[in-house]
Protein backbone atom coordinates (compact mmCIF):
# COMPACT_ATOMS: atom_id res chain seq x y z
CA UNK A 1 0.00 0.00 0.00
CA UNK A 2 1.45 3.31 -0.80
CA UNK A 3 0.70 6.41 1.77
CA UNK A 4 0.51 10.14 0.78
CA UNK A 5 2.54 11.93 4.27
CA UNK A 6 2.40 15.75 4.62
CA UNK A 7 5.30 17.04 6.61
CA UNK A 8 4.76 18.57 10.21
CA UNK A 9 7.50 20.69 12.17
CA UNK A 10 8.00 21.92 15.48
CA UNK A 11 10.74 23.84 16.20
CA UNK A 12 13.82 21.85 14.33
CA UNK A 13 11.89 18.36 14.48
CA UNK A 14 9.92 18.07 11.09
CA UNK A 15 7.75 14.51 10.94
CA UNK A 16 6.09 12.98 7.61
CA UNK A 17 2.64 12.30 8.84
CA UNK A 18 0.58 9.38 7.08
CA UNK A 19 -2.46 11.49 5.05
CA UNK A 20 -5.82 9.75 6.50
CA UNK A 21 -9.49 10.43 5.35
CA UNK A 22 -11.65 10.86 8.04
CA UNK A 23 -14.44 12.29 6.22
CA UNK A 24 -15.08 11.77 2.15
CA UNK A 25 -13.21 13.99 0.42
CA UNK A 26 -11.45 15.21 3.16
CA UNK A 27 -8.00 13.89 4.25
CA UNK A 28 -5.88 15.33 6.82
CA UNK A 29 -2.32 14.45 8.84
CA UNK A 30 -2.44 12.07 11.54
CA UNK A 31 0.00 13.44 14.42
CA UNK A 32 1.28 10.90 16.70
CA UNK A 33 3.15 12.43 19.40
CA UNK A 34 3.18 9.72 21.57
CA UNK A 35 6.20 7.29 21.30
CA UNK A 36 8.13 10.00 19.89
CA UNK A 37 10.79 11.58 22.41
CA UNK A 38 12.09 14.16 20.13
CA UNK A 39 8.90 15.51 18.56
CA UNK A 40 7.14 15.89 22.51
CA UNK A 41 10.31 17.65 23.40
CA UNK A 42 10.23 19.94 20.45
CA UNK A 43 6.57 20.65 21.17
CA UNK A 44 7.12 21.05 24.59
CA UNK A 45 10.20 23.67 24.25
CA UNK A 46 7.71 25.67 21.68
CA UNK A 47 4.72 25.58 24.14
CA UNK A 48 6.95 26.90 27.40
CA UNK A 49 7.29 30.45 26.82
CA UNK A 50 3.45 30.20 26.24
CA UNK A 51 2.31 28.58 29.32
CA UNK A 52 1.18 31.92 31.46
CA UNK A 53 3.70 32.68 34.62
CA UNK A 54 0.82 31.60 36.96
CA UNK A 55 -0.13 28.43 36.25
CA UNK A 56 -0.02 26.38 39.23
CA UNK A 57 -1.48 22.85 37.41
CA UNK A 58 -1.08 21.50 34.34
CA UNK A 59 -4.43 19.28 33.16
CA UNK A 60 -4.41 16.99 30.39
CA UNK A 61 -6.64 13.78 29.24
CA UNK A 62 -6.02 10.24 28.06
CA UNK A 63 -3.85 9.52 25.66
CA UNK A 64 -1.78 11.47 23.53
CA UNK A 65 -1.18 14.38 25.01
CA UNK A 66 -0.24 12.82 28.35
CA UNK A 67 3.22 12.39 27.64
CA UNK A 68 3.47 16.52 26.17
CA UNK A 69 2.07 17.02 29.83
CA UNK A 70 4.43 15.08 31.31
CA UNK A 71 7.36 16.90 29.67
CA UNK A 72 5.86 20.12 29.97
CA UNK A 73 5.27 19.93 33.81
CA UNK A 74 8.84 18.43 34.14
CA UNK A 75 10.51 21.51 32.31
CA UNK A 76 8.46 23.74 34.61
CA UNK A 77 8.37 21.82 37.55
CA UNK A 78 4.62 22.20 38.08
CA UNK A 79 2.53 19.18 38.64
CA UNK A 80 -0.10 17.83 36.10
CA UNK A 81 -3.12 15.67 36.27
CA UNK A 82 -4.96 13.13 34.02
CA UNK A 83 -8.59 13.16 33.11
CA UNK A 84 -9.21 9.52 32.02
CA UNK A 85 -11.97 8.54 29.04
CA UNK A 86 -12.63 5.36 31.21
CA UNK A 87 -14.19 5.01 34.91
CA UNK A 88 -11.57 3.38 36.63
CA UNK A 89 -12.44 0.46 39.16
CA UNK A 90 -10.41 2.92 41.78
CA UNK A 91 -12.42 6.29 41.40
CA UNK A 92 -15.19 7.62 44.50
CA UNK A 93 -17.72 10.34 43.42
CA UNK A 94 -15.86 11.48 39.83
CA UNK A 95 -16.67 14.06 37.90
CA UNK A 96 -18.59 12.92 34.70
CA UNK A 97 -17.92 15.23 32.02
CA UNK A 98 -19.54 14.02 28.15
CA UNK A 99 -17.71 15.89 25.58
CA UNK A 100 -19.22 16.58 22.00
CA UNK A 101 -17.31 15.95 19.35
CA UNK A 102 -17.49 15.65 15.41
CA UNK A 103 -14.46 13.75 14.99
CA UNK A 104 -14.73 10.82 17.68
CA UNK A 105 -18.55 10.45 17.26
CA UNK A 106 -21.05 10.21 20.44
CA UNK A 107 -20.32 8.53 23.77
CA UNK A 108 -16.83 10.02 25.01
CA UNK A 109 -16.64 10.90 28.37
CA UNK A 110 -14.13 12.34 30.64
CA UNK A 111 -13.94 11.29 34.16
CA UNK A 112 -11.96 12.73 36.93
CA UNK A 113 -11.68 11.01 40.27
CA UNK A 114 -13.12 12.87 43.36
CA UNK A 115 -9.08 12.64 44.93
CA UNK A 116 -7.71 14.19 41.76
CA UNK A 117 -10.42 16.97 41.25
CA UNK A 118 -9.99 18.36 44.94
CA UNK A 119 -6.14 19.11 43.73
CA UNK A 120 -7.50 21.54 41.37
CA UNK A 121 -9.26 23.29 43.61
CA UNK A 122 -8.76 26.85 43.70
CA UNK A 123 -5.86 26.14 41.15
CA UNK A 124 -5.14 28.25 38.19
CA UNK A 125 -5.04 25.42 35.42
CA UNK A 126 -3.48 25.74 31.98
CA UNK A 127 -5.19 23.45 29.56
CA UNK A 128 -3.18 20.39 27.62
CA UNK A 129 -3.69 19.24 24.32
CA UNK A 130 -1.89 17.49 21.53
CA UNK A 131 -4.35 18.30 18.48
CA UNK A 132 -7.49 20.04 18.57
CA UNK A 133 -9.69 20.24 15.80
CA UNK A 134 -13.13 20.66 16.31
CA UNK A 135 -12.36 21.92 20.15
CA UNK A 136 -15.32 19.61 21.23
CA UNK A 137 -12.50 17.46 23.76
CA UNK A 138 -11.00 20.86 25.11
CA UNK A 139 -14.08 22.32 26.10
CA UNK A 140 -15.16 19.42 27.83
CA UNK A 141 -11.68 19.37 29.57
CA UNK A 142 -12.21 22.80 30.47
CA UNK A 143 -15.56 22.21 31.45
CA UNK A 144 -13.80 19.40 34.07
CA UNK A 145 -11.68 22.08 35.49
CA UNK A 146 -13.98 24.76 36.52
CA UNK A 147 -16.30 21.80 37.98
CA UNK A 148 -13.09 21.01 40.26
CA UNK A 149 -13.16 24.40 41.43
CA UNK A 150 -9.86 25.60 38.87
CA UNK A 151 -9.65 28.63 37.16
CA UNK A 152 -8.93 27.92 33.43
CA UNK A 153 -5.81 30.30 32.56
CA UNK A 154 -4.55 29.12 28.91
CA UNK A 155 -5.64 26.21 26.60
CA UNK A 156 -2.45 24.77 24.99
CA UNK A 157 -1.63 22.92 22.39
CA UNK A 158 0.75 21.87 20.37
CA UNK A 159 -1.65 21.58 17.05
CA UNK A 160 -4.61 23.36 15.56
CA UNK A 161 -6.24 21.56 12.80
CA UNK A 162 -8.66 23.79 11.00
CA UNK A 163 -10.68 26.46 13.06
CA UNK A 164 -11.95 24.85 16.64
CA UNK A 165 -15.04 26.37 18.34
CA UNK A 166 -12.67 27.71 21.21
CA UNK A 167 -9.52 30.11 21.59
CA UNK A 168 -6.04 28.35 21.25
CA UNK A 169 -2.72 28.88 22.00
CA UNK A 170 -1.20 26.35 19.45
CA UNK A 171 2.42 26.06 18.10
CA UNK A 172 1.45 24.91 14.47
CA UNK A 173 -1.79 24.52 12.28
CA UNK A 174 -2.38 21.40 10.44
CA UNK A 175 -4.05 22.05 7.36
CA UNK A 176 -7.65 20.09 6.47
CA UNK A 177 -7.10 19.17 2.63
CA UNK A 178 -9.33 17.88 -0.47
CA UNK A 179 -8.77 14.48 -1.48
CA UNK A 180 -7.70 14.17 -5.25
CA UNK B 1 -13.58 10.44 55.12
CA UNK B 2 -10.50 8.83 56.87
CA UNK B 3 -8.05 6.70 54.65
CA UNK B 4 -5.20 4.22 55.47
CA UNK B 5 -2.02 5.05 53.19
CA UNK B 6 0.74 2.61 52.72
CA UNK B 7 4.59 4.11 52.05
CA UNK B 8 5.97 2.93 48.71
CA UNK B 9 9.56 3.46 48.18
CA UNK B 10 11.46 4.13 44.82
CA UNK B 11 15.16 5.04 44.63
CA UNK B 12 14.70 8.54 46.93
CA UNK B 13 11.14 9.04 46.41
CA UNK B 14 8.37 7.76 48.59
CA UNK B 15 4.74 8.27 48.34
CA UNK B 16 2.21 7.45 50.60
CA UNK B 17 -0.22 5.40 48.52
CA UNK B 18 -3.25 5.42 49.50
CA UNK B 19 -5.00 1.76 50.23
CA UNK B 20 -7.94 0.26 48.27
CA UNK B 21 -10.17 -2.83 48.73
CA UNK B 22 -10.11 -4.40 45.79
CA UNK B 23 -11.83 -7.56 46.48
CA UNK B 24 -13.29 -7.99 50.34
CA UNK B 25 -10.88 -8.97 53.10
CA UNK B 26 -7.84 -7.60 50.58
CA UNK B 27 -6.48 -4.31 50.83
CA UNK B 28 -3.70 -3.24 48.57
CA UNK B 29 -1.83 0.00 47.64
CA UNK B 30 -3.09 2.46 44.86
CA UNK B 31 0.10 3.36 43.11
CA UNK B 32 -0.28 6.01 40.25
CA UNK B 33 2.94 7.29 38.35
CA UNK B 34 1.38 9.12 35.71
CA UNK B 35 1.12 12.98 36.73
CA UNK B 36 4.02 11.83 39.31
CA UNK B 37 7.39 13.35 37.30
CA UNK B 38 9.92 12.46 40.36
CA UNK B 39 8.45 9.23 40.89
CA UNK B 40 8.42 8.42 36.67
CA UNK B 41 11.89 9.75 36.75
CA UNK B 42 13.35 7.27 39.92
CA UNK B 43 11.31 4.60 38.54
CA UNK B 44 13.36 4.90 35.28
CA UNK B 45 16.92 5.54 36.92
CA UNK B 46 16.23 2.69 38.69
CA UNK B 47 14.84 -0.13 36.05
CA UNK B 48 17.75 1.77 33.26
CA UNK B 49 20.68 -0.43 34.39
CA UNK B 50 17.79 -3.56 34.11
CA UNK B 51 17.65 -3.09 30.68
CA UNK B 52 19.44 -5.45 28.37
CA UNK B 53 21.61 -3.38 26.21
CA UNK B 54 20.46 -5.75 23.49
CA UNK B 55 16.90 -3.75 23.23
CA UNK B 56 16.15 -1.73 20.32
CA UNK B 57 12.72 -0.61 21.09
CA UNK B 58 10.57 -0.52 24.23
CA UNK B 59 7.11 -1.74 24.24
CA UNK B 60 4.26 -0.32 26.62
CA UNK B 61 0.23 0.26 26.48
CA UNK B 62 -2.36 2.26 28.00
CA UNK B 63 -2.62 3.89 30.06
CA UNK B 64 -0.15 4.70 33.41
CA UNK B 65 3.19 2.93 32.42
CA UNK B 66 3.01 5.08 29.19
CA UNK B 67 5.18 8.18 31.00
CA UNK B 68 7.67 5.55 32.48
CA UNK B 69 8.12 4.47 28.48
CA UNK B 70 8.62 7.85 27.40
CA UNK B 71 11.25 8.70 30.18
CA UNK B 72 12.75 5.33 30.04
CA UNK B 73 13.47 5.47 26.13
CA UNK B 74 14.38 9.18 26.72
CA UNK B 75 17.32 7.99 28.77
CA UNK B 76 18.14 4.78 26.77
CA UNK B 77 17.90 6.89 23.21
CA UNK B 78 15.38 4.18 22.31
CA UNK B 79 12.02 4.49 20.11
CA UNK B 80 8.66 3.14 22.06
CA UNK B 81 5.37 1.74 21.15
CA UNK B 82 2.43 1.98 22.84
CA UNK B 83 -0.27 -0.91 22.33
CA UNK B 84 -3.70 1.08 23.11
CA UNK B 85 -7.21 -0.48 24.72
CA UNK B 86 -9.20 0.60 22.21
CA UNK B 87 -9.47 0.34 18.85
CA UNK B 88 -9.08 4.23 17.12
CA UNK B 89 -10.58 5.03 14.07
CA UNK B 90 -7.05 5.60 11.70
CA UNK B 91 -6.28 1.42 12.83
CA UNK B 92 -5.62 -0.47 9.85
CA UNK B 93 -5.48 -4.66 9.98
CA UNK B 94 -4.47 -3.94 13.68
CA UNK B 95 -3.23 -6.73 16.12
CA UNK B 96 -6.07 -7.50 18.15
CA UNK B 97 -5.05 -9.28 21.88
CA UNK B 98 -7.23 -10.28 24.52
CA UNK B 99 -6.03 -9.91 27.75
CA UNK B 100 -6.56 -12.47 30.49
CA UNK B 101 -6.99 -10.47 34.01
CA UNK B 102 -8.16 -11.37 37.42
CA UNK B 103 -7.99 -7.19 38.71
CA UNK B 104 -9.52 -5.73 35.74
CA UNK B 105 -12.04 -8.27 34.77
CA UNK B 106 -13.25 -9.83 31.42
CA UNK B 107 -13.72 -8.05 28.24
CA UNK B 108 -9.71 -6.02 28.34
CA UNK B 109 -8.48 -5.75 24.91
CA UNK B 110 -5.06 -4.43 23.36
CA UNK B 111 -5.20 -2.80 19.64
CA UNK B 112 -1.80 -2.40 18.34
CA UNK B 113 -2.00 -0.70 14.51
CA UNK B 114 -0.14 -2.36 11.63
CA UNK B 115 2.39 0.50 11.12
CA UNK B 116 3.11 0.23 14.38
CA UNK B 117 3.13 -3.48 14.70
CA UNK B 118 5.54 -3.32 11.43
CA UNK B 119 8.13 -1.54 13.70
CA UNK B 120 8.73 -4.28 15.62
CA UNK B 121 9.83 -6.78 13.06
CA UNK B 122 12.92 -8.65 14.30
CA UNK B 123 13.29 -5.97 16.91
CA UNK B 124 14.64 -6.89 20.27
CA UNK B 125 11.82 -5.73 22.53
CA UNK B 126 11.58 -5.18 25.99
CA UNK B 127 8.25 -4.68 27.57
CA UNK B 128 7.88 -1.95 30.01
CA UNK B 129 4.34 -2.02 32.91
CA UNK B 130 3.93 0.19 36.45
CA UNK B 131 2.34 -2.57 38.79
CA UNK B 132 2.62 -5.97 37.36
CA UNK B 133 -0.35 -8.37 39.46
CA UNK B 134 -1.94 -10.98 37.98
CA UNK B 135 0.97 -10.76 34.65
CA UNK B 136 -2.36 -10.92 32.55
CA UNK B 137 -1.98 -7.56 31.05
CA UNK B 138 1.74 -8.45 30.63
CA UNK B 139 1.62 -11.57 28.73
CA UNK B 140 -0.96 -10.11 26.26
CA UNK B 141 1.51 -7.59 26.04
CA UNK B 142 4.27 -10.36 25.04
CA UNK B 143 1.92 -11.64 22.93
CA UNK B 144 1.08 -8.58 20.97
CA UNK B 145 4.70 -8.21 20.39
CA UNK B 146 5.72 -11.77 19.81
CA UNK B 147 2.75 -11.73 17.09
CA UNK B 148 3.70 -8.40 15.67
CA UNK B 149 7.79 -10.34 14.82
CA UNK B 150 9.24 -9.48 18.10
CA UNK B 151 11.90 -11.22 20.07
CA UNK B 152 11.12 -10.50 23.53
CA UNK B 153 14.58 -9.76 25.85
CA UNK B 154 13.02 -8.38 29.17
CA UNK B 155 9.85 -7.98 30.99
CA UNK B 156 10.28 -4.42 33.21
CA UNK B 157 7.94 -3.46 35.61
CA UNK B 158 8.48 -0.57 38.27
CA UNK B 159 6.18 -2.52 40.41
CA UNK B 160 5.25 -6.37 41.60
CA UNK B 161 2.26 -6.43 43.44
CA UNK B 162 1.77 -10.23 44.89
CA UNK B 163 3.31 -13.02 42.54
CA UNK B 164 2.62 -12.71 38.88
CA UNK B 165 2.40 -16.14 36.62
CA UNK B 166 4.77 -15.00 34.28
CA UNK B 167 8.94 -13.29 35.52
CA UNK B 168 9.42 -9.77 35.32
CA UNK B 169 12.23 -7.59 36.45
CA UNK B 170 11.09 -5.21 38.83
CA UNK B 171 12.16 -2.46 41.23
CA UNK B 172 9.75 -2.84 43.96
CA UNK B 173 7.59 -5.06 45.70
CA UNK B 174 4.02 -4.21 46.59
CA UNK B 175 1.80 -5.73 49.57
CA UNK B 176 -1.12 -7.68 49.59
CA UNK B 177 -2.67 -6.68 52.68
CA UNK B 178 -4.91 -8.52 54.70
CA UNK B 179 -8.23 -5.75 55.50
CA UNK B 180 -8.70 -5.18 59.23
Amino acid sequence: MSMDTYPITIGKITRHAPLIEPLPGVRIPLVEIMGDVELVNAAAEALMPKVPAETEVLLTMETSPIVLAHVLAAKLNRPYIVVRRRRRPYMENPIIQEVESLTLGVGETLWLDRRMAEKLLNQKVALVSDVVSSGGTMAALERVAVRAGAKVVARLTAFRQGMPKIDVTYVSDLPILQAT
